[in-house]
């Protein structure tokens, strides 16, 4: 069994690592050589905690496994990320456990890499500015895969609390890039692309903020009763998603399918315009939407890729198990 | 994080450690201390796998995690076992992963707790014939355990191949008793107590072969549309279980359940008994069933055990993660 401990992984994984990992893995999800499996998720009475786990299989990649963990928001008083995760990898051809990998960071990339995609896959080539809705800890590793993606040329940001965007400033300096807190008036009207990367409970983004055009990567909607943006927005747009069940279930979508403002029909797997069975944007003018739930696929494939990258330099630790 | 591999398992942890483990986990789901999550059981669609999870929390023993693996039926050809499993122990406290344990030989000594320990709670104290339907791997670990319960003084056995029979026979001659292969008939007439091991999707044993008092251990049921036993003898029987919620959909319950022949208020989680809150067997004339369907929680029981004992015994490995 080999153990690639969480303290590994920033110095293996590149965010292009996990890009190309989650990018296949999404293509695999259309062609349905991968899917996802029930997920569990329970709040276990104990140290206020969400606990479950999110599995599949890549019968491409031949990633069998799950990532388990979940929240403890009381851990931030321990010196812990409240967000705690761990990927088991098995062997598909005899079913016992190959790896134990460490899935913070990686949960983290694994994400960012997801509206990543989507902008490499459904914004506008021209696209310009970058618009950033939150400003947690997540959101900084959405901006940095985002920013690889299309040559942009500013960045504006908007969070609750503006004190916050100074992290989102850091990054922008890093890059070389200039930003500029705004209004969501603002946002909506000069962002060519918008993330939003919240844990938001109503929607901030109203639909007459947003132009034609526009992409939308609205990546903090995961549970049911989250909203990030009006569901107008979703109405006016052309909408794609890791997983439509998630979509219509727990993530940005449930409230626009609630609504009957879209059908679920019409929500398309961005993995099936990575493989070009679905032509993605159409014109220059249209709205895209992508509404990312996070799977547990993506979780397995970044992790694969760590292993793979463990064991190429050596830093795998391999117990007989 | 501590590994207790698989190979280290048997030289630490008993028949009796699991015992103990599992009855004290039946009592904390009886009084709603510990609770099972959703299983997962997915056919992956490779290798003729079935893969899934067992999991759950017991806020008494503070066991939080999943056994997770399943079925390989190939896995013979490769010299491994068919059967496949790990167990992850999580810290409830943090939700770092704390121990990664062998789940195989865990799996079979905790399922042989079951039947024991309901053969503890509600077989006639006078027992002295055990029988046993069915002679796979399993059943030996099954016979070894019950025979811990009662001073029986002979065992009858019957399975679909006789010539299996002899693994039974090897486990009696070891501990000294003389073993006998029987017809049904035969067994359901001379038995005190019956532990039934079978994978078999129809009834083997007829309501007119079990007389009264008879103590039956219904193991093999797992799934639904297996059934070991006439849907009469549930009928005519006080039915216990590890979980109910398991017993009426995927354990030998299930077809009495269907035929409207017993209601599910009326099975009684076999923890009730152990705390006390349920008096079990009421007199010596009546039949007592335990319908064992297998719990996640079983596996954190005895995984936790095995951790505990590698830390006493120096045998754990420790892993920087």
């Amino acid at each position: 069994m080999i153990i690639v401990p969480e303290t590994e992984i920033a110095g293996l994984v590149t965010p292009a690592d996990c890009f190309r990992a989650v990018e296949g893995v999404f293509a695999s999800m259309a062609d349905k050589s991968a899917h996802n499996f029930p997920v569990v998720r329970e709040a276990i009475g104990h140290a206020d905690a969400l606990y479950g786990f999110k599995s599949g299989f890549d019968r491409k990649g031949l990633a069998l496994g799950l990532k388990a963990g979940g929240f403890w928001p009381n851990n931030v008083h321990k010196g812990l990320t409240n967000h705690q995760s761990t990927v088991f990898l098995f062997d598909p051809d005899t079913g016992k456990c190959r790896a134990v990998v460490g899935g913070n960071l990686l949960t983290a990339l694994r994400t960012a890499a997801a509206s990543a995609i989507s902008i490499k896959y459904l914004a506008r080539k021209d696209a310009k500015v970058l618009g950033m809705i939150g400003a947690g800890h997540q959101a900084t590793f959405q901006l940095r895969a985002a920013l690889a993606q299309r040559p942009f040329e500013r960045i504006v940001g908007w969070n609750l609390h503006p004190d916050m965007l100074s992290r989102l400033e850091e990054v922008a300096k890093e890059e070389g890039l200039p930003f500029e807190a705004v209004d969501l008036d603002r946002l909506g009207a000069e962002a060519d692309v918008i993330i939003s990367i919240t844990s938001s409970f109503a929607p901030m983004l109203k639909a007459s903020q947003v132009r034609a055009g526009t992409h939308l990567a609205c990546m903090g909607t995961d549970t049911k009763g989250k909203q990030e943006v009006e569901a107008e927005i979703l109405a006016a747009a052309a909408v794609f998603t890791d997983e439509v069940a998630q979509a219509v279930t727990i993530g940005e979508s449930q409230h626009a399918i609630e609504r009957g403002l879209i059908r679920e029909e019409a929500i398309v797997e961005i993995g099936a315009v990575i493989n070009g069975t679905h032509p993605g944007r159409t014109s220059a003018d249209q709205i895209t939407l992508f509404d990312g739930t996070g799977v547990g696929l993506q979780d397995l494939a970044v992790a694969s890729a760590a292993v793979e990258l463990a064991l190429a330099k050596g830093v795998a630790i391999e117990v007989d198990f």
